[in-house]
């Protein structure tokens, strides 16, 4: 599948009610479970696409199409969301991640994206140089890839509580050792 | 995490609430992509948990509780949609899945299923002996797996427009020899 803004903005407005869904109320022996040492729990998934809406996606855009002579994105720190979401519920974070996504998305509408633009190129801290393009779909798969890891991480806490049917739910076994 | 029934329960509400926002009036595109020959796309995955929900869980957990002297469950068709769903919408199988959902919970509640019942056994017809509580844990995974599944192929349709993030994003790269 080629890149389509309309078909990646599509997905990108679905994420946060999928997330409400999938955790709104929900018990924290689902919420704040994780796959192991220093991975996310669905809780902190949360967190961290609400870091990438402050600090990511959208702020990188901008640095690409204001089109200064030295594009460098500033790097992205992937455990922001650990102090400052400490004292905070889930539902406000459901809730905060709904607005930011919102108004991202309309944001980036407004910006009326070229198929020149998309080709126009900043530089990523870690990666090199990489296109509008490359980052708009990076955002896409970030959300699935993370709405993946939230039910894989609910999923593995029972494990073992499936006795024999483990080796036909291979979710309980994926990322042996996980990547968080 | 021990199984716990209304935990369970309470997961399995959320599942097609989780489709229709994930999937309800998506390009086909998105929906009807998959990760490799005889693997499910999101549509699919919906047809298959409708299979579930008509063939499997229910049904199964009813010959335990039946309690007769040979309570083995008969095999599950995982292909069963192929045929099944061939000229339907996908509209008509997220609204479909709902219904069947809802009314099976609603099934279940009406049990008022006891800890001992939880242990009754049935005989699965290639995994043996099974508990009542083995078979509610694996229906709950089996969700949980099935939303990574449809997110996880999703975002494999992007895996040539992410440039240099291939890396970073190692959900289109998962199950590399796909199991559907």
């Amino acid at each position: 599948m080629r890149f389509d803004l309309d078909l990646s903005m599509d997905v990108l407005r679905r994420s946060p009610g999928i997330f409400l869904e999938l955790l709104g109320n929900i018990d924290e022996g689902w919420s704040r479970a994780a796959e192991g040492p220093e991975t996310f729990s669905p809780f902190d998934v949360v967190g961290h696409l609400i870091d990438g809406e402050e600090t990511d996606w959208i702020p990188r855009s901008r640095i690409i199409l204001a089109g200064g002579t030295n594009p460098v994105f500033e790097p992205y720190d992937r455990f922001r969301h650990r102090d400052r979401n400490a004292q905070r519920s889930l539902a406000s974070l459901l809730q905060e991640f709904a607005a930011l996504r919102a108004s991202n998305l309309e944001v980036l509408g407004s910006w009326h994206v070229t198929g020149a633009d998309l080709d126009r190129q900043g530089t990523h801290p870690s990666l090199g140089l990489v296109t509008l393009k490359q980052l708009l779909a990076a955002w896409v798969v970030h959300d699935l890839g993370h709405i993946a890891q939230a039910v894989r991480v609910m999923a593995k806490q029972y494990r073992g509580e499936i006795g024999p049917w483990e080796p036909y739910l291979p979710v309980v076994t994926d990322r042996p050792v996980p990547r968080s």
